[in-house]
């Protein structure tokens, strides 16, 4: 009896993908081909609680691989002894988490890890804005401001993976507000998050979105960064998202801005010309992480 | 008879190597292994008196293959018209230079091309101070700043090359210099590179080497940009070399600088414990930029 043609509920072949963000889980499976079967959501409370519930759900399929892509910062040296942990997190329950190991004990098949940005920019390279390029940047900005990175056709990573929210950036001179990162004050992530959007108009964005001197100076900071973005990685791509861009007057402004900042340096037609397509909106919308986990569990599976 | 064991100086097999400078052209043969054989400069004038005597040099061997590292903006785009040109060059006469078609006109062999700085890192990743490593940047800071970067063990390139001496960055309070570059003003270049030294302080850096002041606020606006290259590349080697550097107080303000940028976000003992190792001269001296050119020469001869 071949139970997969039976409709019966039993167990079908499928690849894992978890989307481990600082707030809620999401966990789906799915195919080689991006397609999303079953999606559910967890709130992130403690890893005790959260992976019962992860586990469960996964224990239902016959997974052949899983991708994760997390909150961090992550241990991604293979060389390393916490290879696969979630590290020095500002979230103390979740710090030194073993979160390859945890799901290796459950469910032991290969399973992809990176950060949560990298895994979008894979979706996006693979099935979203950026297919058939070589090279692109996933920015969200939300509660945090991260990035992931395809280059040469690869995930970017390094000594450790790239922490570009938190580049030190030019203040703009008419701005009081402080910032609000614990490490740095006011690097990107402590100007421009959506915790210190609400820190420094006292409302939070959703509230203020009649308010165009909220976005301009917006704006400004996160085109600054990404004129800094383009004249490092050169990417072919730029897709922005995160809770904060749903203000749908932030993208133009960022566009102008950055061709204020570059000012002529990067003679390409693609920054000249269209930077309308230069510098877009995820094309998977909100699923970028998700399907991103899914090519990470297709990688893991390709690699074994 | 084979003229290669006559010692007649008759032709021989080689490779070939141009550090394509803004200043002079530097010339060699030499061999896979990174073995300069011979070596010789010519100024940079006009484009045809200088490829006249760089064509003379290389008609002398038997060429299988030709490295050119170039001062830029060039053109690395193989489909484009203009690929193997250097492009928008401040340079007039060397403004739409197409140096690849030229060298190729004269000698028919396979030419690897990029620019002198992505040159510089590979001959430093190959052979130098960053063997072994899946990553690194060089930079050079002279008469301008640039920086080439490996990246996952390739060269790393996009939607054009790198532009990373230009990057925005922020003053020093006390720092009323504006800065040079034509384009940003007050970019890292702008502010950072030998003529900006120069302009700021009104003597060559060379003079200036008892002036404690000037080398601080030099390595605050590297090491500033430095922090945005590691949070943004997280290379696992950072070489840096380049006229400027000659003078031997600055790396260990860079490096101390670059410690108080990070402040404690990027949890690597190699930063954190051993940055005496992370940042560091050229392991290939001046030779960098020649090496990398002949490692070019060996990527085009094994790709044909």
């Amino acid at each position: 009896m071949n139970v997969e043609n039976e409709g019966s509920g039993a167990k079908n072949v499928y690849l894992g993908a978890i989307e481990a963000g600082g707030t809620k889980f999401v966990c789906a499976v799915g195919d080689r081909n991006g397609n999303v079967r079953e999606r559910v959501t967890f709130p992130t409370t403690t890893p005790e609680e959260t992976m019962r519930h992860v586990i469960d759900f996964f224990r239902q399929y016959d997974l052949s691989a899983l991708g994760i892509g997390s909150f961090g910062p992550v241990d991604l040296n293979r060389n390393s002894a916490t290879y696969g942990y979630i590290t020095s997190t500002p979230k103390q329950k979740w710090a030194n988490f073993n979160f390859v190991g945890e799901m290796k004990r459950h469910l032991n098949v290969p399973i992809g890890f990176d950060t949560d940005v990298n895994a979008a920019a894979l979706g996006e390279h693979l099935w979203g804005a950026a297919q058939g390029l070589d090279s692109c940047i996933y920015i969200t900005v939300g509660t945090g401001i991260g990035v992931g990175a395809i280059v040469e056709n690869q995930l970017l990573h390094g000594l450790t993976h790239p922490e570009m929210g938190h580049i030190l950036i030019r203040r703009h001179p008419d701005d009081p507000f402080p910032g609000n990162c614990p490490f740095h004050g006011d690097c990107l992530e402590g100007m421009a998050s959506g915790p210190a959007i609400e820190k420094r108009w006292g409302k939070k964005g959703a509230e203020l979105a009649g308010r165009t001197e909220v976005w301009e100076l917006e704006a400004f900071y996160l085109a600054q960064s990404i004129a800094n973005y383009i004249l490092i990685l050169s990417p072919e791509k730029i897709i922005i998202g995160g809770g904060v861009m749903k203000q749908e007057q932030l993208l133009p402004n960022i566009r102008r801005h950055v061709i204020d900042f570059l000012h002529g340096y990067v003679q390409h037609e693609t920054i000249l010309q269209h930077i309308d397509e230069y510098i877009v909106s995820p094309g998977l919308g909100d699923n970028a992480g998700i399907c991103g986990a899914l090519a990470l569990a297709i990688q893991a599976l390709d690699k074994q």
